[in-house]
């Protein structure tokens, strides 16, 4: 697989985006839903800041307080036993391991703009900021589905009560009507069809398992693209290989004359986040017809491989100019980054794999 | 509170009900779906078969094989280190004890029927049985909503890829249409409201979450009973409560002159499963109105202390006849039985409770 990284990754990083809340530092600028609105490029850029913390044994973890409308700020002293503060990310009960108490970090969505796809500017405030009680700790890595002069935005809504998939639609990216959560928790990774598929929405999904099951990719239909039904399981993790811990959507599902393309990400049990894909059936997207068994992209450059959570490649969303895939993807869940890659390199991949 | 509890409780247990399966027992006949159809009163069982047993070192775990369509024995032998069997439901790998990887008991969907609510006759076959691969563990916890001539059952589908909500629509009890999964993995105790509120569907629901978030009540609306969106947290479990440990809904709401009351249970930390009701406004069941302090029903008599999996009272469905409800039961995971409640001591609990 050819693929040319920008010379300029990464593009966006975290010193490039000053933060909104005072007293905090922007660690992350990474994981951004992508759209073409008008000559502009537009990142949904994740934004997470933290709160400084001047004493190495003090975790803080920022909550949006929704009756105040703003942040509250809890402190853990890095000698509780209770927790356990080894993932940056965020802090972990001990009893509760494979999950989280808190976030060390309150993500938003931002908008950075760009006329050559290159060089971007931030946006001065917020464009999704945490608004109710299921984003308290935050929103998390939008995807935008681009239908006819809508533009659907949707992003993980975290918060002590769960992990939702919420929707907003927006025409200028200024202002949005918001629908709510579409999926309920535990879920993540929703990726909306461009277009219907005989008269039907549908969208990957990933939910998270409690009593049995892995992080597979399941796909669901709707009849409004807000109510979500008959849902199937589409694509499993696989052992050994590199997308044996969690698979998730990447990018929204490119319609290709070979079937509809999606480009997922892959995950081993120790965090390797590597981007593959898979083809469906443009008739009925709950087919696969083929599947590559290696990644099309793996972490590989330095800013890839380190940052505030190394070796991650993360892509949410692309723009495609002929058989041209301009991918932007977070990197180290730290900054974004972006390449070109030529839908038919990607599908023949596809095919040579898929006969082995 | 006063429930009158039938005198013939257990009104059918499991030697009332002959094994579908050569060399199974039936160890379980409990948490029954609940309609009026006609005359009858009809009981959509839940039938737990085990295969039986000689070796006590010996644990069975049937699996329904979707390619030969016959179930398949997956054995374990006590003295195996990997997995934990002191949950006699379930086989836990022991790295993983808050799931399980497979169920010593097969459930599928029965059908008692009775003319006076009292005495009841078994189906020899099953009503739903394990048809796909979202069901290989079995189907459990059928919920019955009647709505005009449809009667809306749905039900738990556990596979190894998760535990979804199915949904079939029948209008004999006999014949039937498969809705497929209306709620993705992993979600529980789906419960239809009986008619549409605002041009609506409306259901409450119970998602199981992995990374952050507690067994609460969710609710979601349709547009046709089938794809559910604008998901919204109802009702939470309250520590130190007798509902601290899960909750879920129970019965299908029930219209009365003071708003939807639905029966839930909830439970322990140590599993006793009690019922208790919350109020939930009449145009926008979205908002909470009141919510028992103390159960309705609790554990108490033998029959409910005892069993397969003892101290639970579960009830998943009724009737109502004016003021009474008469009020189908699950007890120990093991048998049905049935008692009356009326509906005005619940709301009197309600109303007292709340203003306490």
């Amino acid at each position: 697989m050819t693929i040319y990284r920008y010379k300029e990754n990464p593009l966006i990083t975290p010193i490039d985006v000053p933060p909104l809340h005072e007293g905090f530092e922007v660690i992350g600028a990474f994981n951004a839903g992508v759209a073409k609105y008008k000559n502009e490029t537009i990142l949904l850029l994740r934004v997470a800041e933290r709160p400084v913390s001047k004493d190495s044994q003090v975790i803080k973890a920022p909550v949006y307080d929704c009756q105040t409308e703003k942040i509250v700020i809890h402190r853990f002293n890095r000698s509780d036993k209770t927790y356990d503060f080894e993932d940056p990310r965020m802090i972990r009960s001990k009893d509760k391991m494979d999950g989280f108490s808190f976030l060390t970090s309150l993500s938003y969505i931002r908008i950075a703009r760009s006329q050559d796809g290159h060089t971007f500017t931030i946006d001065d405030q917020a464009f999704l900021y945490p608004s109710n009680r299921y984003q308290t700790y935050g929103v998390e890595d939008a995807r935008c589905t681009q239908i006819g002069d809508d533009y659907y935005i949707n992003f993980s809504s975290v918060s002590e009560m769960g992990v939702c998939d919420s929707l907003v639609v927006t025409k200028d990216f200024v202002t949005y009507q918001d629908k709510g959560n579409i999926f309920a928790p535990e879920n993540k990774d929703v990726l909306l069809f461009p277009e219907k598929i005989n008269g039907k929405y549908y969208a990957l999904h990933r939910p998270s398992l409690k009593s049995i099951g892995n992080y597979d990719i399941w796909i669901a239909s709707s009849p409004d693209i807000e109510a979500w039904g008959n849902h199937h399981h589409l694509l499993g993790v696989r052992p050994e290989k590199w997308d044996s811990g969690r698979i998730g959507g990447g990018l929204v599902p490119i319609k290709t004359a070979k079937g509809w393309l999606e480009i997922y990400h892959g995950a081993t049990a120790e965090h390797r986040y590597c981007m593959g894909a898979v083809l469906l059936d443009i008739d009925d997207p709950t087919i696969v017809l083929a599947r590559t068994e290696t990644p099309i992209m793996e972490p590989e450059e330095d800013y890839e491989k380190k940052g505030f959570f190394g070796d991650v490649v993360f892509g949410c969303g692309g723009i495609l100019e002929g058989d041209t895939l301009i991918m932007y993807y977070g990197v180290a869940d730290t900054s974004m980054a972006g390449c070109e890659i030529k839908i038919s390199d990607i599908l023949a991949q596809l095919e040579a794999e898929s006969n082995r």
